[in-house]
């Protein structure tokens, strides 16, 4: 993709180009993409054209992807294996072997390792049982709560026995929230006025808060939280389009009710990744854990569907399917 | 006082009234008031007239005190006993024994147990030694760095083996931050441009960061912080006078640098006081810990006093001494 030219990402900032891949050398595998990843905090990568490795300087876009073995120069593989890694939005790819992980597609279908039992479902984890701790019977509330990230973290929260409020963008999103993720409420934050529907739904104030969206959801938050609450910066994708200044009204609340705000990000908890994949694998196989995708085909539509994501368009983990 | 008819406090909204003390009856004590502190944490509850008592919602004005009892009606107190508690800005008080404490004038004088041995070195204790918890070697900043409480953070932070930058307002408070309090290094907001200076003092980033002031300091520490850190939100001062939104550009750093931001309160940490205030004694009482004061004298001119010192006139403790 090129710089954006704009704060704002848009579809015209990406161009699809045939690449040739070379030849397979030991140690590297040949792998079919099936699904792309669309990730949110992705956005600041394409912003700045920095990344992980050296093919966001080049502004290659680069994320985590499923797929399945073509062809293999390395014992760890064999064609066919199902794989998840990391690497350019391609419709297939040459990686080394080191960089790829098998998945297991008896306990869940394939893209669920990117969702449930991938990054999204882990981060969600973390921030539940390492960020936010909340004790059975506290108040939380969850922005993006129709979200892949928030919608598991409410979920969590549930069965921790919190009461848990949602926040979501539309009737739609706020439905499924409540009766397939089974949040105690979900508030509308395009039709309520969200400090007074706070204030109504936890009139004793709120312990926790998952945050993914920004000031918007974080401000009417802050005024509402308890003492020594604790809340989980997970993401700020209301800001990702725009670089301006973010500004609260309650951010002296922090110093007056003397709450915790820490930012957190999944890949410092590699060490929590298998027992939260643990957990998160038996709620899904008992089917405790709701799900929902927002899936696009084909490899031409993942920028605007990368863009709408951005935008709050569609439910559950967003995913680029190529067939 | 009256409510502010501003957001600011300005020194018109304070009144002088000659009140009649009570008789003494039994547990009170009757106090003559020495020196009234003046912390910057009682600007809200003069805006809200809300804070620990009734008096406040009767607008009177009221904070720590020390002073020598005069009178006494309780078995626990005798005339001349060095006292410290809170009440009234008055001349002379009537309060219940059970309010009072008795304080050693032998170790320290009188009013260093409003200071360094009082709330203001209790709070930059907690901050240092409950919040930041700062390794050797670390580098450390400090906002409001010749004030009283954030010159013993960054004293106690520089005994602890951290490299401690300061940041203050005016060339008379840095050369006092550096020669007295013997920080390594103190900025001046007045004249320098504190992004460009902190990113010269601090080449490989800002591991733990002690905040007093506001948007103005935090921001471009934000910018810089390292890794998992860590600021302690200790004060407000630059937004007392201002009931508007914190904006922050840097907000962002929060999530992609995973910090910690904790609001605070000395008073939850009650526990700690007297390890506290032992191993404050020690640092005064070995000449190891510079403070300095602003005493202005005269209960009449304590509302200017007061509004000086929100507006950041003054070095270290600011009292009001009554003669």
């Amino acid at each position: 993709m090129r710089h954006p030219s704009a704060d704002a990402i848009l579809t015209d900032d990406f161009l699809l180009e045939e690449v040739r891949l070379g030849p397979l050398v030991a140690g590297e595998v040949l792998v079919r993409i099936r699904y792309l990843s669309l990730d949110p905090y992705l956005a600041n990568r394409m912003r700045c054209w920095e990344g992980m490795d050296a093919a966001w300087r080049e502004g290659i876009v680069t994320g985590r992807f499923v797929g399945e073995v073509a062809a293999s120069a390395d014992d760890r593989f064999q064609a066919g294996d199902a794989v998840s890694g990391a690497g350019a939005w391609q419709t297939w790819q040459i990686i080394p072997a080191g960089l790829l992980q098998h998945i297991d597609t008896n306990t869940a279908p394939v893209q669920a390792w990117l969702g449930a039992l991938g990054p999204s479902g882990i981060t969600a984890w973390v921030g539940v049982n390492r960020v936010l701790c909340p004790e059975p019977g506290a108040t939380v509330t969850v922005s993006s709560a129709a979200g892949i990230v928030g919608s598991i973290a409410g979920q969590l929260m549930q069965a921790k026995g919190c009461r848990v409020i949602g926040i979501a963008g539309g009737s739609e999103k706020c439905r499924w929230v409540e009766e397939e993720a089974r949040f105690d409420r979900c508030l509308d934050h395009f039709t309520q006025d969200l400090a007074g529907a706070l204030t109504q739904a936890a009139p004793t104030g709120i312990d926790r808060h998952f945050e993914n969206v920004g000031s918007k959801t974080l401000d009417p938050i802050l005024k509402l939280m308890r003492d020594g609450g604790r809340v989980a910066l997970c993401g700020l994708v209301a800001h990702y389009q725009d670089g301006g200044p973010i500004a609260l009204q309650n951010f002296r609340e922090l110093l007056m009710r003397a709450i915790v705000l820490q930012g957190f990000r999944v890949a410092d908890y590699t060490a929590d990744f298998r027992v939260a994949r643990q957990e998160l694998g038996a709620l899904l196989q008992s089917g405790s854990l709701a799900v929902n995708e927002t899936v696009t085909v084909g490899l031409e539509q993942a920028p605007q569907a990368y863009v709408n994501m951005l935008g709050g368009s569609g439910l559950g983990k967003h995913l680029v399917r190529l067939d």
